[in-house]
């Protein structure tokens, strides 16, 4: 892949306008407050494997509208007293996975929360999932999840999943193993999107590490990208063809810029420069957004596979530092 | 696309044995008293284009639960007297397209009723859709529709589908312009396993036009062709591998040949012996437990187009003899 | 497909230097005169099927050189004196398919004459056609239409065809059903390249319907575009090396923007704004040099699909308008 | 590209019945006699080019129809007295190139005569070529050479082609540098297989390079491969439905099976055991209806490339023996 | 993929014969002494990263000819006395990847030694490597590491591979914290080819995970096969055609059939029977040969990614058993 | 493939900075210095193919660290005194093929030394080679040979090849045949490279011909193409992302830039407008820097197939000029 977008010191600057709709706080703290009627219930269930090092709990909750949501919770075994807990959440078309692919945080003393993506997760190959989203959306969808009714804010799936992720921070909070204070939103591309969401519309959190973040910048992403999953919305509108402005207004409330400017937690960004699936100047617009401190590795000769395993050290000792 | 699979004249006698589950008669009489329990609702609202040789009906009712489905009624101007109606269900990923695309059996004197497929038709260019599918499912799901809700029988998506093919011939049987006791079923691929199981569900109609069916002889499908739409099934059970045995107790309440062993009204079939995405045998399979009286035309050099506007005519031809 | 050619605002005013041989006019009514040596020498043979609202006739008659063309003429039964006529010119590699499949402008009340194109249809699953080219060309050519002939305007493939759609017009207005006086030209892609062309070859018609037009502004075309059926010619000149100042020479007899130059009847466009087969620049181009009144309808999220039944809504409103 | 065709030892015994019209030699000798009608005329012109090894003549001769053919003679320099000469037949798509490409046989002391085939050439990039195919043929066809008058033995493109070919050995005999008696024949693929024509067809030769021979077993091959060029006859038949039984008679004219029944003089075959453009068992069927001297070199690991330079080795040494 | 291979009753007797060298354990024991000749020289150098649970080494060894490798040294930490240790080998193209990833045996109380396969691993974005392979080969070699010096089985680029891996035994059994007793040998594709081969050359260990393996069964792997990395080796053979005995010689000291019939260790197997990279016979070929104690997984629905992430937790609960 | 580079304007004077290490110079002298210890030890053994006007030597020489390099020397038969001689070096990925395709210069009265790529060849259909790369590199690299060794000059794969092309002059040089006073280096994309590099390093070379060189100006190469081979580097650096300042000082020493800077023979050039395997700003950096007598042939409609044939012809007539 070549290098398609901005260069790097006009990416620096690249500072957007942003499209927010005047009832956006409105819109998430009337979405929250409907969640918080139905009972959080969560469940913790010790997960059968033969690991010594840590216990696992296959855990679920209730998510929007109260649909059972599932997660991994994973808490190093042997801790005293809380630790800090990560929240893990997933990349577009994965899910939670297997509890022994998240060992990482617990491994260096933290828990870890990986929580599903509602309805995602039945076709990939290395992160399984087994949430459903029983809300099938008012209009039709293109395949993928991108449009399931993207005809109207309060029935558009990502309000779902945000809603089910700030949940999964609850969840996490009630645990006794965790560490209520200490807690911290994580996730790549889809999950980078949602951590950067869960940081604005739970501020308490301490901290955001969001790599190559996707659902930012939507209209700059269709307009320069020809790949999934933002390629969806353009199927979406290929046909649809009157529901434009009806569709961008949706995406208004669910974009990661307008999170990002709420954003004032420690924030450790991830972007990659020859990422054609969510461009570098999708990812810089968020983090020139940004209020909080905030740090950004920048990735010259990657795609979308973003800082990978070497991002993850960049994390393992920018949280250490950031706990410590 | 070379020749792929049984030769025609083992194809021909191609007759295996079905997997029927025992309650499939009940689960299907109960699926369609449940559904009587809503309204029909039908609507007719005059859609406002220039012809002058039909009337145009945007049309919709109440399908499955209620919920609202979408349709053409397209009705040939100044007949004496109710005319034949075609029910026109449709290809995967399609919806009813455009009223001025549904103008062939009009021209022919009859009436014909297009059927959206809830909750696809959002991403085809030619035939755009209108209908959501609002209920979700109870698992995750592959991309696209195949797997929605394929854990259980009850909540799988084609019964909602099925059922609303079979309410859209009460919708057709009920407008005053349609002679309701002279009503074709119709469709091709996605379209043709509708249309299969509505005539066995529905045994009041008249006559059956089956075009390379999919939706039929499911377990040999995924085992022989690597292309969708049959392959969304194999992803699913690629990750969600505990369910397999799940996936096909599902799948046999849905499957064409089930349908076919029911089938008794005059019907005309087409099969391609290139076609790699509804392989010839798994057509002939249908056809050769088809009761009532059949005829198929084969197309020895065609891939899933099958006969497209040649079969159109066949059908034209067979029809005006059927109802003559 | 992203966006890759200008901006909507610079499009709009778009407008660039035609290269037009000094003796184009008089290529043209030498060419139209050689072709009209041979007498048009239509037929109108009833073709058998069971329709009742029109009367379908096999047609065809003397193109260049009297070649056989063939068509289908399509006239709504029962109407009082003769109706307008619709020119229908098609995309490239169709043929004019089945006659049911072009009943809309019947069903407005119009007659439509569907045209073949010359050599093309063999290979198209949904518009076969059924009519030879048979003058091969005085040079090699690469697969495909674009390059037969193209080292001579004499010679060219397009001189026949054009000629063939001129002479088309001809056959409409013989016909006693149809009042010559209310012919409109239409195509998409290829089509909207000839009826470009014959808008200013035949000043007669009263209106022109340009879909997405191909064979317009062929050198913009061939630099910015990798796609079929421009690069047919990029291959021809990747060998025949020494050609393209012929080559050049020879499109400037058959550039839509010599032809939009000369349009002077109204005329409806649309343009794809991620149209990669026909650029959008190409487009506008022509059509900010169409003299006549005019109006362009742009599709912001498509590609050559451009309009499709969208457009045909449009055109059915426009074409009533225009006619009353 | 795995094994797909019969294992090797049922090949060697692969002898399939030939479908074979009653007026096969009728057919090709009022072909040929109608082709003799046209004066031969060939023009040698000597190509500048600084080569001091070898006379390179631009060559050019009366084919079918009187059409020109062009064509390189090149002859080695100095040579005392006539000296024998392959006639080279081109692969698909392909012209006769470049004069330098083609001194294998000029530095081994022989002449070589490069034939191009009418209307191929012109978007090979290695090997283009410079001869029309005026004689457009009599009904629609495929973008490629192969459904070009297919409805018709007459009309048919390789009924020209052939006879080109054939007419090209009486120009290599007419050149005073080249010994009438020592001809030898060659091409690879559609070389091959316009070599094994015109051994049958002018037995005055003294043998045959026949490499991975294309238009050989029709029949089988469009049904075991799925690539083209076969394929470009499947698509043919994908659309113009009615005419399967003309083509299959049509191409029985042409098959190289019936040519190679009538081979009598000395040949080298090679086939290639993974070639899914002309698979095994099409090639030895026409190996093993050979009726003259035999050999075959069997590529165990090799698709459509054949023996390439290898070959080219073992043909060398063939025909320094065959002509000693 | 659909199925393609043998159906799973015919595999399960699915023993072929294996073609041995007469000095297959000569050839392997003279190795594996040369090797010896060099001090193993591990280094153990503890890596910097912020995690409590694990020791984590970067260790390097020499391999043959005493060439570096590198590999993760990974221990659960706070361990009373020394633990199992499991020894990880890499799938093709990948490398030894990064410490956080290989923690799922750590955490189950053993420790993991992930070994480099030099030369690979630099364009692997989820694993990378670090190790080179100096020893460039002595023929020239296809893209990819397959045909290495495989003219040769002394110069074969996997004759350095499986010693470096039996060496890699020796670095664990070496460590303090590592009991040398029970050690257990795993990989999947490539790694399980390299597992199977250590548990023949170095049958102290206590056991065998292999996952749908590679290297094995090559004849019938590279004719039934058309993917990446078999197909290397066809390529190869595609050009050096006059060494495919020599290849096949070559081969035959690494096939994995050859191996599995000297493994007398409890194995535990998997296969997928969708798998068109290493085709099911081939695993079942190896695993019918093998003569330890042994159990295979079966998955029905997958192609190469076999097992994943399910197979792993059998091969927690099967490694807890075993060393029991 | 539409234009995608700078407008040949603009082209014809970029002329970019160099990024050249001081020790450049210092760097090949002793690299040659060191080669030049060992013997040169060329062979030429009479190649037994039954050609009559050229003589055929299968020839090898001690390259770089004195391993065996092979060659075809072909020198054309019966000339009085020694010939002039061109040095051909092959594209990526091929050797030096059959001696029977390199017959062009021996035709025009010159030999031809046609050198092995070392390590290439095993997979290349046209043009196999026969010479291995004994030295692997002292790190891991991607499929290819653009990053073997590449984090150290000293260690990088093409000083090895470098050196192998200017002793390879040598050979030729020392040839009784060959007129050692005119010798012109030649070659096209890989071979391109090589010939600048040997024309800068060898200056008493007569001329060189530079077809679409690659390995010049890599670091926009790498920014603006998706194309392999440069994409090899990118792929490297996408895992080895530590490397990046050291891959990129390793590749000035072997910058084409660095090459053609140094090159004062007359020089003739082609490049291609569509070529996005070697981008034509590359190939007019180098040549606008090339300081010797220059002309450069600008194919405007090709991509990387460059001039082909045509461009042979350009430069036979060129070389006649230039040694008369």
């Amino acid at each position: 892949m070549p290098l398609f977008d901005l260069p790097l010191d006009r990416l620096r600057e690249y500072r957007p306008d942003r499209d927010e709709p005047a009832d956006f706080d409105a819109f998430w703290s009337e979405t929250l407050a409907e969640a918080a009627e139905h009972d959080l219930a969560p469940s913790f269930t010790p997960y059968d494997l033969p690991l010594t090092a840590v216990d696992v709990y296959d855990t679920s909750f209730a998510g929007w509208a109260g649909h059972r949501i599932n997660a991994w919770l994973i808490v190093p075994r042997g801790a005293e007293g809380p630790v800090p807990c990560v929240m893990q959440y997933i990349g577009y078309s994965g899910g939670r996975g297997f509890a022994h692919d998240h060992l990482t945080w617990p491994a260096a003393g933290l828990a870890v929360l990986v929580v599903d993506t509602r309805g995602q997760g039945a076709h990939n190959l290395t992160s399984p999932g087994a949430t459903a989203d029983p809300h099938g959306g008012l209009s039709p969808q293109a395949p993928g999840m991108m449009t399931r009714g993207i005809l109207d804010p309060a029935d558009y799936y990502y309000r779902r999943v945000f809603t089910d992720a700030v949940r999964a921070v609850e969840v996490a909070e009630s645990h006794p193993a965790v560490d209520a204070d200490r807690i911290v939103v994580s996730g790549g591309s889809q999950g980078g999107g949602i951590a950067q969401a869960v940081a604005a519309l739970r501020p308490s959190v301490k901290g955001a590490l969001v790599d190559v973040p996707f659902l930012t910048h939507f209209r700059r992403a269709v307009e320069i990208t020809g790949r999934d999953p933002y390629q969806e919305i353009v199927r979406f509108l290929a046909t649809q063809r009157a529901s434009a402005d009806t569709v961008f207004r949706t995406l208004s409330y669910f974009d990661g810029l307008n999170f990002a400017a709420r954003g004032r937690v420690p924030a450790l960004y991830s972007v990659a420069m020859m990422d054609d699936v969510c461009p570098p100047s999708t990812v810089f617009a968020a983090y020139n957004h940004w209020q909080g401190d905030k740090e950004i590795t920048v990735w010259p000769w990657n795609n979308h596979e973003g800082g990978g395993g070497f991002q993850r050290e960049e994390q393992l000792r920018y949280v250490a530092k950031l706990l410590a």
